[in-house]
């Protein structure tokens, strides 16, 4: 405890921490010496001071060192984590891991059940009847060998100081510091082997960050850390101007990602896995990125990735026909009812989050940790900031239990969408790279 | 706690908070509905960012109003309630209470059993054999009007949320902030009647604050928070950059207080209670400082000061003799040792905390709360800044129970002086006065 209470005085005190201090406070909690009203006093005093490279570094290993890690010393191939901080309809790594998988490259996904709008990937492919995401890191592995892709439930001995901190700042005004996000997501990366961290920093209404710049700040928080840690690491910030895919809810995402490994389903969601596998093959395989682009569309017009997505659900349980006809095995929600924008013109501006909240309220997310999520329900909204809309043309449906949930969400999904009578640019899909 | 999460996140964000926000926290806490690791946040929030004038004055409304409060209607004398905030042979309340209550003034003094180096004033009147410090509100009352002063325990129903607060501040390294000090010394004076708050704030090597400026921002806090109530109040910035009387102890410090009452040990411990009952007078009696100063002086000599200490003494069960022959009732210390200064030379420095920790160290206060006190043991230094030593000759002597403790703490006070060869001038007593 000496060394806790010195390090919270001179954090209180703005000064650099070093690391048996920083080891003091993280480890201290995680075991249960620090007491939490000490935790917390620090974490709002790193909050306020903030925290520099070196101890953001310092903190993310003592996080990595409260748990187990995962080598994947056993995985041949080429391994690339890929984790995305978090948007609507953002389901691209339902559709990386397979189109990665088929062109030779290894994922490897451990992924936590967080709260959200909507359900994590987890809850998605936990709605195709009989997927289990409960494996032991030797199955775990090994199907990453064989299939070249698994996704799986992070274990509770995975950097457990990453649960009780976080719990303790979301319980005291804490979350939004950039350094505690960054800590927070790469101590989780940086715990399981990987030849290439692939990080997609939402910015926008529907993110976590509002705005570019706090996007941008972040990646280079994680692109930090990752150097500090001597690990590869590349990082995007994509748009969440607008949900990026059509779909929000669970089996509404894993119908879309058949689709778009089919090759049905051009657009935004479609275009940023194409990038992301692009940056993942130039990285790993040395492959430049319009070739490794053409390579991913290849993989997904041949059959390839819609493949290795029917064997990724086959090794972990579920029903394998989900990949030829989707909804002859995944839950439909009994009242499904077209959406209508507001008004006619074009399509300007959209709150994301708002359309995030309303699918939650239909059941598809989680207001608190346990509770249990509706796979059928959703909304599906194919307008994108940019397209001419006409009252009436639908522009989606509603998927709820009852009709009074789907005229809420319908109402919710109205005062969500901004149209103008003038032309609107879409908005980029990649703002940049760091690295 | 919606209240109290949005004030912890607007002070976070270095707002100023409103009142009903500072309740939500303050009010909560001492209710237990605001978890401690809330309320610490908000501690580390406010230590960072600050609290202003106003917020500092809702802060202590709540306190305030987090337990009982003690008007002292029934008292007719004019009330001075006379506080310090704590140093080493800092024995003024004993004096000043009966010489004030011999000139028309009523002392209702109500006393925190705290930490400190040496015991507080409690201990030291406990050292009379019979007295008793636990009084209950109408006796206290009673006492205040008969007696003209009452010396007692502060109920734990009095501003409850201090304490809770302050425990939580000592183990969150967020002490040291002028208005959450402020705040609990004055919370503790708002919520007892008085016509006049006397504070006594201490500057220097055996006072918390260290500096005369951060004494001074401390007695501005304070003033501006008796102001924010409406209450009359002055505050002195006095030194502390060595033991203001000589005796550092429990009985020590009583039979020290009786040679002043008597008038027979003129020096820095007379003259400032001489200055701070002048003030009292003034405020509340309308008397020129210097005549106030001058019925203070008379009341010693006459015997007035001597009679209400007896009386004081006898009302709370103590032995009367001790006013007449204190070491005829007084504990004695079974070892005795003279103490010399290291080497001769003007004495320069003292480090009064030092002296304090030798006196704790021989048993005379508390490592933590609800340690015993030894009453008998202490340390006597007679010397002052500018005093010219003679290391042959003895500056004071060691109570202690054994010969190891006398000499362990005759070496820490010998490292506690620092003499030079050139003529020394004496601090000033006091700084200067802020209202």
């Amino acid at each position: 405890m000496t060394d806790a209470r010195r390090a919270l005085a001179r954090k209180r005190d703005g000064h650099a921490l070093d690391e048996d201090e920083i080891r003091a406070i993280v480890l201290g909690y995680a075991r249960e010496q620090v007491p939490d009203y000490v935790a917390s006093a620090f974490l709002m005093a790193a909050f306020i001071r903030g925290l520099d490279t070196d101890e953001t570094v310092a903190m993310t290993r003592a996080m990595v060192d409260s748990g187990i890690t995962m080598p994947l010393e056993g995985v041949d191939r080429p391994k690339v984590d890929k984790h995305s901080t978090g948007g609507v309809a953002d389901g691209v790594t339902l559709v990386f891991a397979p189109v990665a998988a088929a062109l030779g490259l290894a994922v490897a996904k451990l992924s936590g059940r967080g709260l959200g709008h909507t359900g994590g990937t987890l809850d998605k492919l936990e709605s195709i009847p009989g997927f289990r995401t409960d494996l032991d890191a030797e199955t775990f592995e090994r199907q990453v060998n064989e299939v070249g892709c698994a996704i799986a439930a992070q274990s509770a001995d995975l950097v457990p100081a990453d649960g009780a901190l976080y719990a303790l700042r979301d319980a005291t005004e804490t979350v939004a510091s950039v350094p505690l996000i960054a800590a927070s997501v790469m101590s989780k990366k940086l715990a399981v082997g990987s030849d290439l961290i692939l990080l997609d920093v939402k910015a926008g209404s529907g993110a976590f960050m509002k705005t570019v710049e706090d996007a941008e700040a972040l990646a280079e928080a994680c692109a930090g850390l990752a150097r500090g840690w001597g690990r590869a690491c590349r990082v995007a910030v994509t748009d969440m101007a607008q949900p990026l895919g059509d779909a929000v809810g669970n089996a509404l995402d894993v119908a879309e990602a058949v689709e778009v490994l089919r090759g049905d389903r051009p657009g935004r969601l479609t275009d940023l896995t194409v990038e992301l596998v692009a940056a993942a093959q130039e990285s790993l395989l040395g492959i430049s990125r319009a070739e490794g682009a053409d390579r991913a569309r290849r993989a997904i017009e041949g059959g390839e990735a819609l493949e290795a997505f029917r064997r990724l659900v086959d090794a972990q349980g579920g029903d394998p026909r989900v990949a030829d006809d989707p909804w002859s095995v995944l839950p439909r929600a009994p009242v499904v009812t077209p959406l209508h924008p507001a008004r006619s013109g074009t399509l300007a501006a959209v709150d994301a989050e708002a359309i995030g909240r309303a699918a939650a309220g239909l059941g598809a997310g989680r207001a608190k940790k346990g509770d249990p999520i509706d796979p059928a329900v959703g909304i599906v909204l194919r307008a994108k900031i940019g397209d001419v809309l006409d009252r009436d043309e639908p522009v989606g449906e509603v998927h709820a239990r009852d009709a009074s949930a789907a005229a809420a969400a319908a109402e919710a999904v109205h005062d969500a969408l901004t149209t103008r009578d003038q032309r609107i640019e879409a908005p980029p899909l990649v703002y940049g790279w760091r690295e």
